[in-house]
């Protein structure tokens, strides 16, 4: 299981710091969509000059995928996200624009429908991020748990939202290829001993 | 019917000169979602700087309303846009922050279904864009006419993609409170020329 660390809401600076106090418990940076939104690509050209991880953008892509998948790939990201609630022919550009560039999507099943669900079998090459929203409570066990349950998905699948140490077990349980944590690490006092904590869990 | 100038994927520099022709004929400028993603609140700030204009940024949120929404109001923006496909919990956090700041927020259509639009009824008080997204093909006019005849919407309305000359008559028909307009005027040889031409037509 992959360990990656998304960072928000602080300044690129910051953003640096943060990461290379992480840094060798980690496998992918993520520039968290409030960090890419607040400086857009300039975070990620800074981040990318100064750390050799994969890094993944999360850009939530819901149209004009083809524009903001490129700026991506071309300025050091290695994985760009694309919502599943956007339109199946937008999911489609941003799977063949990083099929050429040889990089990865992520599809972020935040909302989306049964229907919709069973429309994204056909993108087997995707990450799938099951995303417990912050906006909207929620046990993200349970959450997890049963979304394995009802989808049988054979893509690499991510899970993101609130993870603590103590679900760290299940999701070896399930298989789970990634686990994106934030501010679990971001904001503990020892960014350093929390980061290695994790690691020593998903091992 | 306002005229909403949709500026994209250029410098904010080259931004700042096409707005600068569009000025007298415009009502809102629009930062659309890749300038957005290219620059972050920098082109926000930098184009707040040079106009008076009310101006909407095309943030899309989809989750983590309350940081996105007060840092496009903080910033100097008047309208942010968020996805009728995220949970209602974020559109009734992007509403409470708007009414907080007296500011407007706009709920962007792409790609809902029906029982989420029933669900927006709620939302009194939002800029309704319908919205024919970039990467799917379509007829404009027979979309939009469809929504209209479909939901009886009592909210502001606002009308994106790819909208030229030919169908403001249609939009004044309907009733239309904000037609949003991009590369027919930013991608003219005459921009100046373009929006007075856009000008002259919604009057």
């Amino acid at each position: 299981m992959k360990i990656q660390l998304a960072v928000d809401r602080v300044s690129i600076e910051h953003a640096v710091d943060i990461i290379k106090e992480a840094e060798p418990f980690i496998d992918i940076i993520e520039i968290g969509t409030s960090l890419f939104k607040d400086f857009g690509l300039q975070s990620l050209k800074e981040i990318r000059k100064q750390f050799q991880h994969p890094i993944l953008a999360d850009i939530k892509t819901m149209d004009e995928a083809e524009y903001e998948f490129r700026q991506i790939f071309k300025n050091g990201g290695d994985i760009a996200t694309v919502m599943g609630a956007s339109a199946i022919e937008t999911i489609r550009i941003c799977q063949r624009v990083s099929q050429e560039y040889n990089k990865d999507y992520m599809i972020d099943t935040l909302e989306i429908n049964d229907e919709k669900m069973n429309q994204l079998k056909e993108f087997e090459d995707a990450i799938i991020c099951l995303h417990l929203p912050k906006d909207k409570a929620g046990d993200l066990q349970s959450f997890i748990r049963d979304f394995m349950e009802t989808y049988h998905l054979t893509n690499k699948i991510a899970v993101a939202g609130g993870v603590k140490l103590e679900d760290i077990p299940l999701f070896k349980e399930l298989g789970i290829e990634i686990v994106i944590i934030g501010s679990s690490i971001t904001k503990s006092e020892d960014i350093n001993e929390s980061a290695e904590k994790f690691k020593e869990l998903v091992r």
